[in-house]
């Protein structure tokens, strides 16, 4: 047999995925006798899902070219392997987002649709479109019917809409001191990630929800010390990281310090308190992937993206002990910011390892550089010298006086430079006008031009403009500052992973782990 | 039993896939006693693969959103029925693209993938990187093992990249004469689309392309008449539709004209003059589909799809026939644009019905509009009359004067206008300045500034203005005028559907297509 059969042989092998089997639902009472002899399925005793919020195909197809980019041996045979633990799942669908506002759906509404398999408005949990009757979630029925533990984790507010969208029933996800009380009443048995908002309500007139939490015999700790002691035995438990970032979201993964945790270790421990005999459900998610692309930062959502997938390594670790009775689901809710491996400027090149070159998130150089620059009026060239060292952008050589954009028709198009970090006279153009306006800015101004709104969105405009300067030099784009309608990817490996196969509508996330796992 | 039962029961039964057969390779000789019992399996005898040439996810689901917009009821629940035949497929996995130049590849390398399952150069036909080796096509193979009938059809030209990768082997895929001359020597049983390129070679000194057809027994039809008149006793055909547009390619599906045949009708030809007992292979590249997105013309890009898909409809019409003989494959080759729904002007909302105040095709409105516009110096009240009937596009209300881009700032951010048509002061301003750009340009241009590559790429400077505002009007957005590193969908419907779950490289469609048709 020559290497050509064998290889043949070992694809075809590879390609006999197991028979699948029909759901518990089926086998049940419903079904009756011709359905008895494939009652083997197993429900799965232990489910995890992750949530990508905003990552869709573009970024983890981006976040896999980077890495493969970076490690890229110099030969001149471009070649690319799977270096995500989620891209080696052995089940791969796909599902459209859309909801019953827009094709660009929101964060509330996408998780209503995974948590509860309903279509509602954006802004919108686990509540109908009149907003009159509450959809009970996939958690709270694992737990009132199967008896499973709950855990909910995310990077970024943990009343925040997709985790709120697994406990609570609000017509308005900004509605915060109300979803905390409903965080608090689901007796879910661990929470962890970032802080809650609006803690004491609106006016700051309500009891804090901390205090509440522990009244209601939650144990609430915010020092990583305290989280990395806990055990099953303290019982429920709501774990607020201790560095604390951006609108008290977990830091960015590029931002973290050594030995910080990070959400795969909050996975690690969520494991390590809910693992009991009748199993648990764990919804983990990267929310932060989602404001990285809203603010058009491709860096932090690479980086983001990698940490969630390094949280789903932890997942993985546990199915390889538990391999029949494991299920782990990794999707996205929507897309967010209209990202593509590819650029006008740049051609049919990318030059992706240009992005490693930013060694801070947008929002830390926000509040840790220029919140100075704004204070201190800082001078332009100085700024420079930050944006060269924390960004790798350089000013065009021999050039340091702004000229006119109409001279930029002898600069050459982006691509045939080869991917250097020397800006173009018309890139560094729009780097001082951003920065001029900047450093113009009150923080009282009514709302933008259009013009304006497409440059910088409701973000910092020096700030916005190196990201998207970098991201550019680097062949990729954002379209936008909102979300997107491409559809999502859903990955599945464990037991009745073939129930994931296909294109299908984001409510059928529900419908497919309600019928396998028969709650109603 | 209740309703919410009767459908988890539906869709619990809907979730019942077919069991997984090994393929024939596997059940023959190599697999011995154990596979003994399955070898059910069923090589299809009747295979179509159909590609859609720059057409990954966001072409699909623009398509397919743009669909459900135009027939919206207009009450306040949006939803979204799958409106395409490949969206209704059983299966869909998705196929990483890159190729072994850059992570946003070719036509050439990508069809060479799916047509031989190597990675090779963009720019290339069936070459090893080293240019050395020629790779056997699955089609070549299905016809010299299996006694296959072969059919070629493309909307683009039969010796464009596409068609070419199915049975061409050249280095370069500009060697169009010799492209033409492997084409008449596959002996291939029916070609049908767009005309040939470079039929007396470049340097117009060689045979007639189709004279050596003819002396090499291929029927040569140019008019409608005699492609209508085909049938399977006319042996070897090559079909050039009559009505050429473009480059020699066919209409754009938006300017085809009552009675013209379209790519579903060269589809229901071959399967007329292809249908045997031994079976036929059918590559259909809908090709225009990227020209469309290169250009981007969104309009263009969802009507040559939804042509595409009627082709597709075809295929299902004679698989409902012979449901267990065969398989339909929709795929693409990699993204063209960079398209997104979604734009930072419109924020979360997309207006694509607006996409139906286009009528024309960018490449017609080039041809028979903006070719007169700068042969007379036409004036630009004179063209904005004639955008304003083809493409929807109003100019702003009250003003008629170009207005400073500095006063943009009083105008609202696009998306609170509610999709109207009427332009802003910077949008209308833009069109201008691209209209002055247009008419001053003499062809004799060298290469093209930073700032106008971005706004024009290489294209007509009024004509893709008017597209993008119009696209951006209604929400999306093209990042680029090249290819993108976006994965694509692999819809498959038929015998063996189930190989084609999942995520994988798209050298795997050919290593699937082999594996179950057993050639090597």
């Amino acid at each position: 047999m020559n290497a050509k059969k064998i290889s043949a042989l070992l694809l075809a092998a590879a390609m006999m995925v197991p028979c699948a089997v029909p759901a518990r639902v089926l086998a049940a009472e419903e079904a009756g006798q011709e359905a008895s002899q494939e009652t083997e399925a197993k429900t799965p005793k232990y489910i995890f899902l992750f949530i990508g919020d905003g990552m869709s195909y573009p970024q983890i197809q981006t976040t896999n070219y980077y890495l493969n980019a970076i490690e890229d041996d110099g030969d001149d045979i471009l070649t690319s392997e799977s270096r995500l633990n989620m891209m080696k799942f052995p089940v791969a669908g796909s599902a459209q987002t859309y909801d019953s506002t827009s094709f660009c759906p929101d964060s509330a509404s996408t998780a209503t649709s995974i948590s509860t398999g309903h279509k509602t408005y954006s802004g919108t949990i686990n509540m109908d479109e009149k907003m009159e009757t509450a959809y009970e979630t996939i958690a709270e029925k694992l737990k009132k019917q199967l008896g499973y533990k709950v855990g909910i984790l995310s990077t970024v507010n943990l009343n925040h809409a997709t985790p709120a969208a697994f406990y609570a029933h609000q017509a308005s996800r900004n509605s915060y001191y109300e979803i905390g009380q409903e965080m608090i009443a689901s007796e879910f048995d661990y929470f962890a990630g970032g802080g809650l908002k609006k803690t004491t309500g609106d006016e700051g007139d309500k009891t804090d929800l901390y205090q509440l939490a522990q009244e209601a015999g939650y144990k609430v700790v915010k020092t990583q010390e305290e989280a990395e002691a806990l055990t099953a035995e303290d019982g429920k438990t709501i774990v607020i990281d201790e560095t604390l970032a951006d609108d008290d979201a977990m830091s960015y993964d590029m931002d973290r310090e050594e030995g910080e945790w990070g959400l795969a270790d909050y996975v690690e421990k969520g494991i390590e308190v809910l693992n009991n005999d009748t199993g648990f459900f764990m919804m983990v998610e990267g929310g932060k992937i989602d404001w990285a692309c809203h603010a058009n930062d491709a860096a932090a959502t690479i980086t983001d993206t990698v940490a969630m997938d390094q949280a789903v390594g932890k997942a993985v670790e546990f199915y390889n002990e538990h391999p029949d009775e494991t299920l782990i689901l990794v999707t996205g809710d929507h897309e967010t910011g209209g990202l593509t491996i590819g650029f006008a400027g740049t051609d049919y090149d990318t030059f992706l390892e240009n992005i490693s070159s930013q060694k801070i998130s947008y929002a830390k150089f926000d509040s840790d550089y220029v919140a100075g620059y704004k204070e201190n009026k800082t001078d332009f060239d100085t700024v420079m010298a930050d944006i060269t060292e924390l960004f790798g952008l350089e000013a065009p050589s021999g050039e340091s006086e702004t000229t006119n954009q109409a001279d930029s028709k002898d600069v050459h198009p982006e691509g045939e430079e080869g991917g250097s970090l020397v800006m173009t006279d018309y890139e560094y153009n729009k780097l001082k006008a951003a920065y001029e306006e900047t450093m113009s800015r009150t923080g009282e101004e009514e709302a933008f031009g259009q013009e304006e709104y497409l440059l910088y969105g409701s973000y910092e405009p020096l700030t916005v403009t190196i990201t998207h300067i970098l991201n550019n030099k680097s062949g990729i784009n954002f379209a936008s500052y909102a979300h997107t309608g491409l559809p999502v990817e859903v990955f599945a490996m464990g037991a009745e992973q073939e129930q994931f196969e296909g294109y299908y509508d984001n409510t059928d996330i529900y419908n497919k782990l309600a019928a396998i796992t028969g709650v109603q």
